[in-house]
């Protein structure tokens, strides 16, 4: 035993049911249901999914051995492995990457995606677990930083869903990352309650704190706990390039009209961004913008928000996962006094809820798949059937946020044409946020603010505004014949010509770019 | 000056305002902003708009005098004069009625649907009003039974909006309704407080009050006060039949089993439900069963309800509207200190808020247009383009509720088939409610429970449990085609075939039937 963890374990009942990761191995079955700690790549536990995954490929067991997996958002590397090796029958709320997602789309993951905000809860009511006989998870595996002298557990970079999944968990193993500092003192923790007896959250600022800083746990659940030595490895961020930049400057410049209209006051509201170079762009944006006294209200925060809290832009940010690079963690820990001063981690159900986001008035920025002309939105499946990441905490933020903001590049590249996919279409071949959820879009080439304006009216903006050039004309030709026929059908509310709706969807899949010859191609 | 009138009207600064309708009409120009009382076809101002009304016809003033009109939800007769008159430009956030519809069909009315939670407080924001000089709606034309003595106004059967919507108007009209009894003490109004100040809503039962009973108000402000002696004129409820009564009963007995399985307490949750024959037929079927001690949260209540709370099998019910027939509101007038005991009505923010239905668990039902085999629902715009009623307080609902519940007949008549329109389609033509909201669907051949379920395996059972079984071959044999078409793709996430998505559809605006010769027809 390493004095590093007797040092990190506080409760010593716990030290007697040391185990190594391989003695774990035999506890589990086919088709159990596990949950995860974890949260955007941060948290998982690893040692144990590692020796499982060990075991199954030295014994031949792929497709013999697979689980009903549960994590608050995506976990790490050891997702990726467990699903090349068929380990994972079932998945929910999210993932991400491309293991687990080509799984998904040939069908040997069965995933379900659900808001981050109600996944946890539905846990709790038993929605997921209602085939099973007992109605619990059978374990929780959960890494922790610490435990404190009363057996609780401190979580490392991300809560998640973990203070739910302990709550309806059969047996707990946790695995006690001693590669990693404590997290001690960051987490502020909401254990679940169930109707009718909830109460409201108290949460009316971003630094507000209420809850507790580890997560309670019954004792006698605990089989076993494990030493982790492994660090989270999470590649460094997308830099930002122009086209981020161009969506960033048309935010920023959209913001700043926001402010002088007295529609925002001047340090905006709390702020919610999600991962990628679109998204550090626009933190970088805001840097380099006159803006101060900034908070945030997010899901996840990335390295692009240390520099932003180090220089006080950002008076605060809260979470439920800080997803950072090997040297983001360096200079985290290296600044632990200043940041852990400015930085709380919490429950992904408060994290994500509709109640307080509404009631902070956040300010909501994620980027789609598609959207199309009327302000639906694709979050997930590209071409309506192929699953890209699930829809993570998007329209928990996008629902209830004050102002709701879709940004991404007007078109991708395919293999053959350098902008063969349009980000705006006719009608949006999957729909996770509707028209009624959204209020700007932005791309690289304009912003379309679409509040209070009817269908027919968001068409000129979002197409003028938005749509690459390459895209315009075939873009307003479909609304042509879209409102064509509903002139004769009578139903001009929002005027879509069904036969035609997906024909630059079909296109691309057929000819590998959304241009088409004409629109009276049949297909 | 009426007795009645000098009674309700404690303030006496507001008689000197006294004027008639016809007296009002100067007040008004083309292309005003209005806000109106009045939620789901009750509580709304009737002699203003009727003066209003009078004064285009009788001048052929027809697209000469046109608002921009904004009620809580539904108003009522006057609303569709309106509508027929061209003198309702843009409409928000909902509308009922053929005369309103059939405005914004035609292109004559442009109209947005918005969440009816959200609605108020975007108003509040500036949002609607930011392309106007002052940033302020120029009228409220608010329905009042009676005035308090600071001047505050006491509503009639609707809360809805007018909270906001005063707390944003320039100048205010009171429309004095001597013709139904006061309603004096039944409300319980929270005013709109914006980010970063609000708080949260305290309520964690249906029963709990916290605001005011009566909407406050600058009386500077108030410019006009009318007397009105029209009541509201709501149609007799559509009674159930037997295809409504069996919907009633699949879900009856489901609400049995999750008791039973200790997912809902033994009286279960708080309710809501919406209008029309199957929301009869449920409410019917509730009170038949053996559930006990039931509650209400919702946001319009029905004449199907008041026998409901004079047996005591609903302890107590609150929404924003109560929509009682003729014969309903003598009922309820009749056994006033029973019903004002056991109801209360709220702004439309609160009973709509998400907040307060996640926390407390409430139970949501309402009928879609269609819903497809993934199970995305339409509530508004039917074949995609049509608009219906609008969104409502659907999506309120349904994304926050506990048990997210829509039902519907299976199939639908057309002209020349008696089951010409499915309810079940391979695409819905309109999305409001993704996927990721919504756990149980339920018609007249049966229920499936999506809870936990990946896209693939709701398949089967929406089309077995609930399509009408002259549509389940075809739906199958859609899905077939999307497997056989997603497998070479490898994209079975959620298997579609975009080429054959809208058939249905487009079938039934050519041919009157969704009933496809074969699905290689192209169109």
């Amino acid at each position: 035993m390493s004095a590093i963890l007797k040092q990190r374990v506080r409760y010593a009942p716990y030290l007697k049911k040391l185990r190594t990761a391989q003695e774990c191995v035999p506890l589990f079955k086919d088709g159990d249901y596990l949950g995860w700690s974890g949260f955007t790549g941060v948290g998982a536990p690893k040692v144990i999914p590692t020796a499982l995954a060990d075991h199954v490929e030295q014994n031949n067991l792929k497709g013999k051995l697979g689980f009903n997996l549960f994590v608050g958002a995506s976990a790490g590397p050891e997702e990726s492995r467990w699903a090349d090796l068929d380990m994972i029958k079932r998945r929910s709320p999210h993932q991400v990457g491309k293991p687990i997602s080509k799984a998904i789309n040939e069908n040997r993951t069965l995933f379900f995606d659900k808001h981050l905000s109600m996944f946890p809860q539905d846990l709790t009511y038993g929605f997921y677990t209602r085939h099973k006989e007992n109605d619990l998870l059978d374990f929780t595996i959960i890494e922790a930083t610490a435990i404190t002298e009363d057996g609780s557990i401190v979580p490392g970079p991300a809560v998640g869903g973990s203070p739910e999944m302990i709550s309806v968990s059969d047996k707990i193993i946790i695995e006690v990352n001693t590669a990693t500092p404590s997290f001690e003192g960051i987490h502020d923790i909401d254990m679940p309650v169930l109707p009718p007896h909830r109460k409201p959250y108290p949460y009316t600022t971003v630094h507000q704190r209420n809850g507790l800083t580890a997560i309670p746990v019954d004792p006698s659940k605990v089989v076993a706990i494990v030493e982790s030595t492994h660090p989270d490895k999470v590649p460094n961020a997308t830099p930002s390039d122009e086209m981020s930049r161009k969506i960033a400057s048309h935010l920023v410049e959209f913001f700043e009209q926001e402010v002088k209209h007295g529609r925002l006051p001047e340090n905006l509201l709390p702020l919610q961004s999600g991962i990628g170079n679109v998204a550090n762009a626009i933190i970088e944006g805001l840097e380099a913008s006159s803006f101060k006294n900034m908070t945030v209200w997010t899901e996840v925060m990335q390295d692009s928000f240390l520099p932003f809290l180090e220089n006080g832009k950002i008076d605060f940010a809260t979470s439920t996962s800080i997803r950072l690079s090997q040297d983001g963690f360096k200079k985290f820990f290296d600044n632990w006094d200043l940041f852990s001063q400015k930085v709380c981690l919490r429950s992904q159900v408060v994290s994500n809820s509709p109640e307080i986001i509404r009631r902070l008035g956040v300010i909501a920025m994620n980027t789609p798949v598609e959207f199309d002309i009327y302000g639906h939105a694709n979050s997930t499946n590209v071409n309506g059937s192929r699953m890209l990441n699930g829809l993570g905490g998007s329209a928990d933020f996008l629902r209830n946020a004050k102002l709701s903001i879709m940004h991404t590049p007007a078109a991708r590249k395919t293999k053959t044409d350098p902008t063969g996919i349009s980000c705006v279409v006719p009608f949006s071949s999957h729909i996770d946020q509707t028209e009624h959820d959204l209020d700007v879009f932005v791309t690289d080439f304009g912003l379309a603010d679409l509040r209070g304006l009817a269908p027919k009216e968001r068409v000129p903006l979002i197409i003028d505004n938005c749509a690459h050039p390459d895209y315009r004309d075939q873009l307003k030709e479909y609304y042509n014949r879209a409102l064509f026929h509903c002139q004769k059908t009578k139903a001009l509310h929002e005027p879509h010509s069904l036969v035609d709706a997906f024909k630059m969807h079909i296109n691309l899949e057929r000819n590998g770019t959304m241009k088409l010859d004409n629109w009276d191609v049949k297909f």
